[in-house]
C-alpha cells in the first residue's frame, strides 16, 4: 500500500462483491427482483460487479445519474425521485437509450408526460407510509386511483406499481426495531395489493433489506448503501466492520500526546458532516486497522471533530497500540453515500484508480 | 433567470465584489495585509475579483489547491494546514511557480524541508491559543523557540511569523462574544511580539474580521468565508441577507399543502449536512426572495430536513405568499464553504457559467 498525501476513498472489491452477492441471494430467496440503487457508488466500474451477479435493472436519483449509467449499457432504469416538469427534456433524451420508470404523485404529471414524450414510460406511485417525505399518503386512495386511471387512459404511460421508501429505519437500532418500522410499508403494500393485485411493490432501505428475513409482499428490493455499508449501518446492526466496502485513508498531520489526539488531514469536505451520537460523544468516523480485506475497529479511538480540512482522532494511545504504520489512518465513515460523493475517484488498496461520476 | 432542472449554485458578483472591497478596506484601516483564504470559492474567475482589489498574496488549504491558483499567476501562497512529509513532492513542484509559506509545528520538519527543498520557503508557526485543533500551544515557549532556531539555522527555511485561527468565533453570537473569543488570539500575538518583535502575526476567521473594529496587533488578515457569507454568519451577526454572495437555486419537486411543506430537489449532496439549531428547530438553509442582487429572507419558512437528494421546506403558505415563481426556490445555505465544495461550477443569475475547482 502506498503513502498518500491527501485523503483517498479506498474500495475493497472482495467485500463489495460479497455484499452484492448476499443481497442478490436475499432478493432471490424472497422471490423479489433485485434493482439496486446506484446513488451510493456512482461508478460504472462498480456497476459491472452488479452485472456479474445478474443485475439488469437499476435505480438512480436523477436523469443525469441515469445518463451516466446508460452510457455503460444499463437500459432499464428507475429514477427514484418525484418527476417534475423541468426534467422533461432530460427524460426525452434518456428514452433514446433506455426504458425508464418514473415516480408520479399527481395526475396532471401523467397528462404532461403523455403529451410530451415520444416513447412509453412506466409509472410508479411513491407511497408515503408514514416517513413523511415525498409521495402520496396511503390514505389518499382517491388520488392514487386518479393517477392510475390517468396513466391507464393516456398514451405512453403505463402504471407499473408502487414504491415506498422508509428512511425511519436508519434512525433505530436492531432487527426488532427495524422490523417494527418497515411493517408500516409492508402493511401498506398488503392493503394496496387487495385493491391493485397486479401492481408491483418496491422498497429499498438498506437496514430492512439487510436485517429482515421476510419482506413479503414486496416484489422488488432496491437498496443502495449496502455495497459499502458504513458506521451508521454497523450501529443499526445491518452489518459488521468485516462487511465494509469503502474506507477513507487519511494522512496524519499532527500528533498531540498531551491531549491524546491526532490531527488528520481529512475534514468535512472528505467525510461530510453526517454524525452519530453515542454515549454523550459525537463521532464522524471510526479508525480501523486493515489487513488485506480484513477491517477491524480500533477500540478506544474515534473521529470526534471535523472542520473543513482538519479532523481530530481521539485516542492516540489506543491508536498507536494497534497501528504500526505511523503516517496515516484508515477511517470508516459514518455515511458512505455522502462520503463517496465527495471524491472524484476511488482507489483499490494497492493504488489502482476506480473511476466514478463526479458530484450530483 | 432560467428554469433549472437540478440544484445550481448561483453567485451574485456585485455582492461578492462589495464583500471583497469591504474586507480589503477593513484590513487597510488596521494597517494589516489582506491575504484572503480561497478555500471557500475555489474559483480562478472569482480569484480575479480579488486581484481587482489589489490582492496579491493568498491562503489555501492544500498543495493541490495552491497548484490550481498558481496556474492563474498567483505566486505568493500560504498553505494554512500543518505541513506533513507526504506533501514534499507537491511542495517541491509548486516552488517552481510560486513562493510558499508553510505551517510547521515541529523542528524535525524544518530539517526535512531544509534537506529536501531546492528553493527557499517561509515558515509560519501555527499557535493554538485555545481552539485546541492543530498548532503549538502558546505555553510551549521552548518548542516555539526550537522551531524558530531550526528555521534560522537551516538553509532555505526562513522564519516569517505566527498564524492563529480561532474557530470558536463561529460558535458564538454577536460582536461582544466574538470579541471575547478572539481576544485569546490577540493576547497571544501581543505576548509573542514581546519575544519576537519582527514576527508577522496572522489570523483569519470571518466573524472577527467582519465584526471586530480593532484586531491589532494582527499584521495580516486571511478570512475566506466572507466572499459568500451564509446563514451561519448571519446568525453570528457578521453580515445580513443583503451581503450574501451565493445561493442555491433548487427545483420544487412536490407541494404538500396538508403538512404546509414543499419537497425540493436539493439534499445533503448539494447543501452539506451543516446545520443550525434555533428555538428547538434545526435548519439546513433559509428560503429567500431574489430581486436583482437584493436577497431577502422569507420569514416563516425554513429548510428543516435533508436526505441525500430531497429537502423539506417548512412554511408552504408563507413561501407562496412571498414567492410568485412557482417552480423553484432560492436557499441561503448554512455553510457556504461546504456547499460551494459540492458543485462543479457556479452560475450567474442569468445562467452564465463561472468555473471552479472540483472537490478537495
Amino acid at each position: 500500500m502506498n503513502i498518500t498525501s491527501r485523503p483517498v476513498a479506498v474500495v475493497f472489491e472482495k467485500n463489495c462483491r460479497r455484499n452484492i452477492r448476499n443481497m442478490a441471494e436475499k432478493a432471490a430467496s424472497q422471490k423479489a427482483a433485485f434493482r439496486p440503487h446506484f446513488k451510493t457508488h456512482q461508478s460504472i466500474e462498480i456497476g459491472r460487479w452488479f452485472r456479474d451477479e445478474g443485475v439488469s435493472g437499476i435505480t438512480v436519483s436523477t436523469p443525469e445519474m441515469a445518463a451516466y449509467f446508460a452510457k455503460d449499457g444499463w437500459d432499464d432504469i428507475t429514477i427514484a425521485f418525484p418527476f417534475f416538469p423541468a426534467q422533461l427534456p432530460a427524460i426525452k433524451k434518456l428514452q433514446k437509450s433506455c426504458s425508464l420508470r418514473l415516480f408520479v404523485n399527481q395526475p396532471q404529471i401523467i397528462h404532461l408526460l403523455s403529451e410530451n414524450l415520444e416513447n412509453p414510460v412506466d409509472i410508479l406511485i411513491e407511497i408515503d407510509a408514514g416517513y413523511n417525505r415525498s409521495g402520496v399518503k396511503l390514505s389518499h386512495k382517491n388520488l392514487i386511483q386518479s393517477i392510475i386511471s390517468a396513466a391507464n387512459n393516456s398514451r405512453l404511460t403505463n402504471f407499473y406499481g408502487f414504491y415506498s421508501h422508509n428512511g425511519d429505519t436508519y434512525k433505530v437500532k436492531g432487527k426488532q426495531a427495524v422490523s417494527r418500522v418497515i411493517k408500516r410499508n409492508l402493511d401498506a403494500f398488503t392493503e394496496l395489493k387487495t385493491l391493485y393485485p397486479d401492481a408491483v411493490c418496491c422498497l429499498g432501505d438498506t437496514p430492512s433489506c439487510s436485517l429482515i428475513p421476510d419482506l413479503s409482499p414486496a416484489d422488488e428490493l432496491s437498496p443502495g448503501n449496502f455495497i459499502f455499508y458504513d458506521l451508521m449501518q454497523i450501529e443499526i446492526g445491518s452489518c459488521d466492520f468485516q462487511d465494509i466496502g469503502m474506507l477513507v485513508e487519511v494522512p496524519l498531520a499532527q500528533k498531540k500526546p498531551e491531549t491524546d489526539e491526532y490531527i488528520i488531514h481529512g475534514g468535512a469536505v472528505h467525510f461530510s458532516k453526517d454524525r452519530l451520537n453515542n454515549d454523550k460523544q459525537t463521532t464522524f468516523g471510526q479508525p480501523v486497522t486493515v489487513e488485506e480485506d480484513h477491517i477491524k475497529e480500533i477500540i478506544g479511538t474515534s473521529l470526534t471533530e471535523l472542520s473543513q480540512e482538519h479532523g481530530t482522532i481521539k485516542g492516540l494511545e489506543a491508536f498507536e497500540r494497534h497501528h504500526s504504520d505511523g503516517d496515516r489512518a484508515w477511517i470508516c465513515p459514518v455515511h458512505s453515500c455522502l462520503t463517496a460523493n465527495l471524491f472524484d475517484h476511488y482507489q483499490t488498496p494497492d493504488g489502482k484508480k476506480i473511476s466514478k461520476r463526479i458530484l450530483s
